[in-house]
């Protein structure tokens, strides 16, 4: 902690960029705005039991199959090949996923999760639980490393938005010496009277709207559509 | 090239991120506006010969005495240890530095200028040759990537700042596919009016301040006030 006896606030804009950071002594959350950690939100806030993140199709075929999970994850925008669901938050309603074990497999997510191991806790965030985050980040009075998971290692505008809208919304409690935070809020607050036209921008938003995933995009940027906490323990995510 | 045939703009947030642009296809802009890449284009404007830039105090000290150079450079914001002078873009005027061989030492910009060597062309850019700069990258057509030298790998708000500067004023000549390109301009434009304000919540303005360099941050962050563009030819950057 800093002189002003107030826990530190940081942003990492990409997993690259994370052995910068003192994972160990903070709270991480990890960020997959479009869409990973928006459709784990979503599948804890309508009853899933658990999330098992997993790097790999096979890890995720393989762990679904041992367990009677729903295997879900997508390569190139299409589901995998041997994975029966997608990534889209509106696969994962109340009457298909309350009860269910959850098996998800996403590339940037996944990986800057596994990254962040040694964290005194991982949580994952995106716009549809941002109040449960900024709730839990104020009430633990830790340091804090906001975790861009980023497209391939390049910085991207979504996570980066999101934590923007995370410092802005905490700030007061936090001591911030970090420009990566400060250039994320000043982001956000550029971008925050119409995200989704902000976003329009964006390399990731041209992916996905080639593929007909505007929805998706309006949902993931909105706030606090399944706000529940995604706390990581023991290789799963569970409501917090 | 892009669809649109015109040439890509990129902007690389820190050292840490370059192995991800393709480097060898496109000019790189090295950006170490706090103060490196500052003081090299004054010494350049005032009539220096040329700027050896070296990660070294060894190297510099070594380079400095058999060429019968300026040696320069800081560690901690001090004069290291076995050079002469220091990184202040005002220790560079005129009548001192016309017609010499300035040895500069620096962390941060050496170690992007090495890491892109295999690119088109090296040049490097801050406010104070901004223009030059951005006339430069319109006349080549060709791809560029803003290489932000960044502090110890972390993100800093002045380089960003300039890249963002740098987006602005020479878009309309360029493909846009990058949204660190995009994040920056809005960093940019939220912070043109008064960036000297701005800057006070960076972490390098609070290093700098320290010792009592409000003057050179200033300067740093003016625009045009030494308009050469340095070429990176044969190790050593010269007007061009």
């Amino acid at each position: 902690m800093s002189e002003s006896n107030k826990p530190s606030l940081e942003v990492c804009l990409s997993p690259a960029l994370l052995h910068l950071y003192d994972v160990k002594n903070s709270i991480v959350v990890i960020i997959d705005v479009l869409r990973a950690t928006s459709t784990i939100c979503t599948a804890l806030y309508n009853g899933a039991a658990r999330v098992i993140p997993v790097a790999s199709v096979e890890e995720c075929v393989n762990i679904g199959k041992a367990i009677g999970g729903i295997t879900a994850g997508e390569r190139d925008g299409r589901i995998a090949e041997g994975l029966v669901h997608g990534n889209s938050p509106f696969e994962y309603p109340r009457e298909f996923i309350e009860n269910q074990t959850l098996v998800l497999t996403t590339t940037n997510g996944t990986k800057m999760l596994h990254m962040a191991k040694d964290a005194i806790q991982i949580v994952t965030g995106s716009f549809p639980n941002i109040s449960a985050v900024c709730d839990y980040l104020i009430s633990q009075g830790q340091n804090v490393i906001l975790g861009c998971a980023a497209w391939k290692d390049r910085v991207n505008l979504e996570d980066t938005l999101f934590a923007g809208a995370v410092v802005s919304r905490i700030s007061a409690n936090f001591d911030i010496n970090c420009d990566s935070a400060i250039a994320a809020e000043a982001l956000y607050n550029t971008a925050k009277g119409d995200i989704y036209s902000f976003m329009k921008q964006a390399s990731h938003y041209k992916r996905l709207a080639n593929f007909g995933l505007e929805k998706d995009i309006e949902y993931c940027l909105t706030p606090d559509g399944a706000n529940v906490l995604p706390l990581f323990k023991n290789g799963e995510l569970i409501a917090g």
